[in-house]
């Protein structure tokens, strides 16, 4: 079977996601990141701020402070709705058309379809901590501190709704060094490797 | 600087040390592998088999038993006295020519070479079940408890004398499933990203 998705876990300020629009333009595939954002937003009626914040990370104190902080929905504590919501967009999106999505652990949602390919991109630390002050304009006076909060709280997220080690190489069928490659090399070795597996008729 | 070291890590039954040698062949790379083992062998007057057996995992109940089991150099455990040779042969070997270096915490020992391209080779654990058996001829009536225990001595070893994750994806350049790939096919993605980085002058 040929592949119509491909998943892209990252590092923050491995330029994962530049990454990922490149390799949705080459095969003419929709790109989903912020365009998922949006629609999870629609649908949710949580302001589009808030979904970014909250759908990748859960509360730092989550276990203690949920049940006095947050709203639930049929029981489930606002980040738990959300997951179940981002859950059934990707899911959906996934079976409309051929697609790129970025983070959101799409990976993991769809470990079981055959038509998907499952890439995580890295990136040696001095990179991500020049990308994200140089090119992400994040204000830190320790952009080291910064990357290590960052892959807690995606750990963390990860770990609590997926039961797997986030950056484990097994959970991908490719792991990928930017920082060696480049962003538009390592592109160009996504772009081939799914070409090798074959893409799907959406390939222009 | 262009590539004069592969290092290829692997899970067990994931085909890595047969692809490792194919992309060595392909460069026209020494390979080591056995041979290592035959060098170390040589200059620390073990027994090839017993180096096969230590030189990658550490004694099960390690912290309790080792006082008491295993001789000691210069102070050093067998396992720490064999790990260090292993270490020294590495480097040199590194040094002497352009090569294919499987497994034996390689990553790590040569981390910090520019001219290192660090791969690590993993695969579905049912492909790894059913290589393990009817390739290796491995003997056992649990495949997949083999799996999980090998799994488990060799993160345990990578732990100790790395202090990082085995499989971590962090660790290597490139990570790539060779279940979704095939063994052909998995070396030539790392052949095709080797060359792309540029390969020494041993390239034929």
């Amino acid at each position: 079977m040929s592949i119509r998705i491909i998943t892209v876990s990252r590092e923050f300020g491995s330029g994962g996601r530049s990454i990922a629009e490149i390799v949705a333009k080459s095969f003419g595939f929709e790109f989903y990141d912020k365009a998922l954002i949006a629609k999870a937003a629609e649908r949710t009626g949580f302001a589009e701020s808030f979904i970014k914040e909250h759908g990748e990370q859960r509360s730092p104190n989550n276990f203690f402070s949920l049940p006095f902080t947050s709203s639930t929905f049929n029981g489930m504590s606002t980040e738990d709705y959300l997951w179940s919501m981002q859950r059934s967009i990707i899911l959906e999106l996934a079976d409309e058309s051929p697609c790129v999505i970025v983070g959101r652990c799409s990976d993991y949602i769809l470990r079981n379809r055959k038509d998907a390919f499952h890439v995580f991109v890295h990136a040696k630390p001095e990179d991500r901590a020049d990308r994200i002050v140089n090119q992400y304009g994040v204000h830190t006076t320790n952009p080291m501190k910064t990357l290590a909060e960052e892959d807690k709280k995606r750990r963390k997220n990860y770990r609590y709704y997926t039961d797997r080690e986030w950056g484990a190489a097994d959970n991908y069928n490719v792991s990928i060094d930017s920082s060696l490659f480049g962003i538009e090399g390592t592109a160009d070795m996504i772009i081939t490797m799914a070409k090798e597996l074959g893409v799907s008729s959406a390939d222009k």
